[in-house]
């Protein structure tokens, strides 16, 4: 909508540590469980959100989303945002770098 | 997130027919059951969501949403964006003219 993806993500596992610099990102847990794990000033925090429950992480902060049991997430961001961000670590093979998959 | 609102409402009966002139906007049912009349070219259409169902309504679309039963919605919009749009019918009494409220 506008100029905005509605995404829903199938997640399982570890994803990237990765940052987005120029938006926030919005997270929804649709089912399953999602801990976002996040580079603070002062240190490293972890967010666990169970189903219902949403966070958005700020511009600028990298984060690590993952899913201890398969999880689907609606996510809401600028089209064309990747994934694993403007920045991230090396990629595992099982990361899905995207700009979404069209259904 | 960025200049948009996430909110989510908790709706029962008929809204008023309105507009936005200048935004799209989101739904997600979270639980109960969303219709939504639409004024489109050649006719009124009516869309019936359930549990889990997303609808975007493009701007420029006159649209009534219809909560059959105690239903919770989310929807994405821009700050400010108002619940009964640019311009809209009479209101009711129980229709709540809100750009949201803090939780």
């Amino acid at each position: 909508m506008n100029e905005y993806d509605v995404r829903v993500a199938k997640v399982e596992g570890t994803h990237v540590w990765h940052v987005h610099r120029d938006t926030d990102e919005f997270f929804l847990v649709l089912d399953g469980e999602l801990h976002i794990a996040l580079r603070e000033v002062g240190g490293e925090r972890t967010v666990r959100l169970a189903r219902g429950m949403v966070f958005t992480v700020p511009r600028g902060v990298w984060h690590r989303p993952y899913a201890p049991v398969p999880t689907r997430i609606l996510l809401f961001e600028p089209s064309g945002t990747l994934s694993v961000g403007d920045a991230h670590d090396d990629l595992p093979d099982h990361v899905d770098a995207t700009t979404g998959h069209a259904l």
